[in-house]
């Protein structure tokens, strides 16, 4: 076993040769589930009698495939056939079931992995803490008194604690590499259109994406491959062969060339970001790359715009139910939205050419780097409830600033793939961004399964919880 | 000659074989423009000595460009290196002069072109009239008491009226089709990204197009052909290369499928502008086209959010300005910027939807149609002046409403040749939208040609002029 608990790749050989029952693993998440979860609170829905007789179910030609009997769960804004999807909020708990599985549900079931539940989120995704005024919030399986981050906080913790190997998220703005970074895991952002998002609930148009998380690189790798490839469904999927990652992980690595971003992506990273960030480069650097300095000048506007065409198109897409029910939004989502719908457009036609300046600044650096590195966020988990935070030695309202260094990148649609990158010494977990040109995923893969294997890039069991 | 008035393609044969003297051709431009724009008013600046010298010094290697000799001129928003670029305002009259002519400008002149000056709008190219508060009104060669169109009517007009063989407007919402129809002459609003808008003054950004108007289907591609081509200085311009339509005019015309659009484009047409519609498929049909009913159900909804998105987008163009210099802008335009600066982005995110949905369903229908034909403007020339304007029973403001039928295509970028098709009867011209898939011009000007080779689409000389 990598780690304190079993891999996917594990599970899936083990149920492959004959040596593990699916029922068997199925049934010892949902005993982990049980004993952890009511303190943890990863899990808003558990479908344990489904996956129990999915186990079962499973016969010989199942189990040949790549995730056979590996338990998953999801964010609960993906659509699970028969269950209301709700997108972390009470305002969708009326709706009626969900009448097919999401296009990654779907993909990872066909490869043979069983769904578990569906996890906590800040309601429409919207923040980065995962405190949630319907389903409450979900604990940091390190230090429990923390937050997870979010919006995939559910996804992020109940990885990190065991519960499952793998689980599905979504970011806009970060809401995978944060909650990544604060649970120590591995997630994955993928370039903009890569992923399917058919059946998931959405938030920004052109800033969402779908991703995977998971305890190692190996089994990240597993379960973006099995999600990659074409849906006609999704008309904002660029219509791209899928390109499997696993196959060639340890393959030498090719010299990289790594880029340390400075300016926007130093400023407001305390000391273990920094040196976090410090660590992967050294550690690129030992297994053959060559590291420079390299900077994204529009960051900080990039990140601005970001905020705004967010508000904006969060606010457009919310309109019509703000209109009549807008006391049974959670507070903090609600104002948001409310002040984006009311954004004028001259603001974020004004954002989106900042965008494509910026679009322009970053292809023209990716030129010159293979990997740029950034934090993940500027420090470790804050505490549950911490209304502000210490950045740069003035107090700033935590949720919106977790993304600060996320923020600008996802606004591009370029691939990250945030790694786990504390030292030994550190009480908690923090992640560094490994961040490609589009469509370079499998860059990003390789220099992670190196960083893991040299022991630069670990995830850790949470002491609280082993 | 073709016409009443030399054509471009036979003064540029006649200075290529030596017959005619560049200088004799610009100086009856020049002595046209003296005698007849005082009562048109077409011109806003002239350069009689530049054009002079420069058709003198067109040595016999220039002799032999496509254009040579050939005069032309261009609506006020394209840069004219040493003059000050107006469009259309007297806000930016105290601007220093441009250093560089525009891209078009450029290739036109390179081609052996000569620039005899700069053409009435309506201030910066909100309108479909051209009654300019600062610099007037231009009037309609077919009858001075009627509007030319706009916001390129000063281009149209010095067309229609023998000015000039050629001249160049921009195309946001209809730009150059509305004023091709009412002066009746040939007008090319190509698909967006074909010919670069480098040193054309911004209006929208996802909506602009630059294009030629000409009195010939053969002069408006021999103009068109000298434009095409890649420009890296033009970030919106898709880099292809130049697909010349001037050889292939007069090949046999393979049976095209042609669609007449009914629905939004027939509502709101009057008697004459359905009976040229009708008049061009009728040919089209006599050419060997198979002609069928076709619809585009979208297009009450795409002509809605264009308008939504050209009021915001030039809001935020110019909301800087309008908060110093409100009152130096025409007033008409002035405060449909102001209302567009204030729109909410709301708005214009659910309108960007519906252009998503639009050029959806537009590419589909146009797997199916080589050709679809829909009037350019709902009638004829209204008189000056008048604020509104009698359609389908109602009375309806004229300025915005003569862009009915152009906007909705506009918007999604597709390319439109716009031919002249009034009756022998007819007192006013009209035109009829010749609508193709996107990059499919080459298709357009054949069916044109063929048209205009058969007589249905005749452009001809102002009897008023004559």
């Amino acid at each position: 076993m990598s780690g304190a608990f079993p891999s996917a790749a594990e599970i899936a050989a083990g149920v492959r040769d004959g040596r593990l029952s699916p029922v068997r693993v199925v049934q010892a998440a949902l005993d982990r589930i049980a004993a952890l979860d009511p303190g943890l609170n990863c899990f808003t829905g558990l479908r344990a009698e489904e996956a129990l007789a999915e186990a079962q179910a499973l016969d010989a030609g199942d189990c040949r495939k790549p995730l056979a009997g590996v338990p998953f769960a999801v964010k609960n804004l993906f659509d699970v056939q028969g269950v209301t999807t709700l997108a972390g909020s009470a305002l969708l708990a009326g709706r009626p079931p969900a009448q097919r599985d999401a296009a990654m549900v779907e993909r990872l079931r066909a490869a043979g992995a069983i769904l578990i539940g569906q996890l906590n989120m800040d309601e429409f995704a919207y923040g980065f803490s995962t405190e949630n005024a319907h389903h409450g919030i979900t604990a940091n399986p390190h230090d429990p008194g923390r937050i997870a981050g979010g919006s995939s906080g559910g996804s992020a913790a109940s990885v990190a604690a065991g519960l499952v190997p793998l689980a599905l998220g979504s970011d806009t703005n970060g809401s995978i590499r944060v909650p990544a970074s604060l649970c120590g895991v591995f997630g994955l952002k993928p370039s903009f259109g890569r992923l399917s998002r058919r059946g998931a609930f959405p938030f920004v148009h052109s800033l969402d994406h779908v991703g995977p998380f998971a305890r190692s690189v190996a089994d990240l790798a597993l379960c973006y491959d099995a999600m990659q490839g074409p849906d006609a469904e999704d008309p904002a999927l660029v219509d791209r062969a899928a390109e499997p990652v696993s196959p060639a992980l340890d393959a030498p690595l090719r010299p990289l060339r790594v880029g340390v971003l400075g300016g926007w992506f130093r400023h407001g990273a305390d000391a273990q970001a920094l040196s976090a960030v410090q660590r992967v480069a050294d550690g690129l650097a030992r297994a053959g790359a060559s590291v420079r300095e390299a900077s994204l000048n529009g960051a900080e506007a990039a990140r601005s715009a970001a905020f705004c065409i967010t508000a904006a198109e969060g606010g457009a897409l919310h309109l019509p139910t703000l209109r009549t029910d807008a006391d049974r939004y959670d507070p903090a989502v609600r104002d948001r939205l409310i002040a984006g719908a009311m954004l004028p457009a001259a603001v974020t036609a004004r954002a989106q050419r900042v965008r494509a300046v910026f679009r322009a600044e970053a292809a023209a650096v990716l030129e010159h780097f293979d990997i740029l590195l950034a934090p993940a966020t500027p420090c470790a988990a804050v505490p549950r409830g911490a209304a502000t935070m210490l950045l740069d030695g003035q107090q700033v309202p935590a949720r919106a600033n977790l993304g600060l260094h996320t923020q600008p990148i996802s606004f591009i649609g370029l691939p990250v793939l945030s790694v786990p990158a504390q030292s030994e010494t550190d009480a908690l977990p923090i992640g560094v961004q490994l961040i490609g040109a589009p469509w370079a995923e499998r860059t990003l893969f390789e220099a992670a399964f190196r960083l893991e294997r040299d022991g630069v890039s670990v995830c850790r069991a949470p002491g609280a919880l082993s």
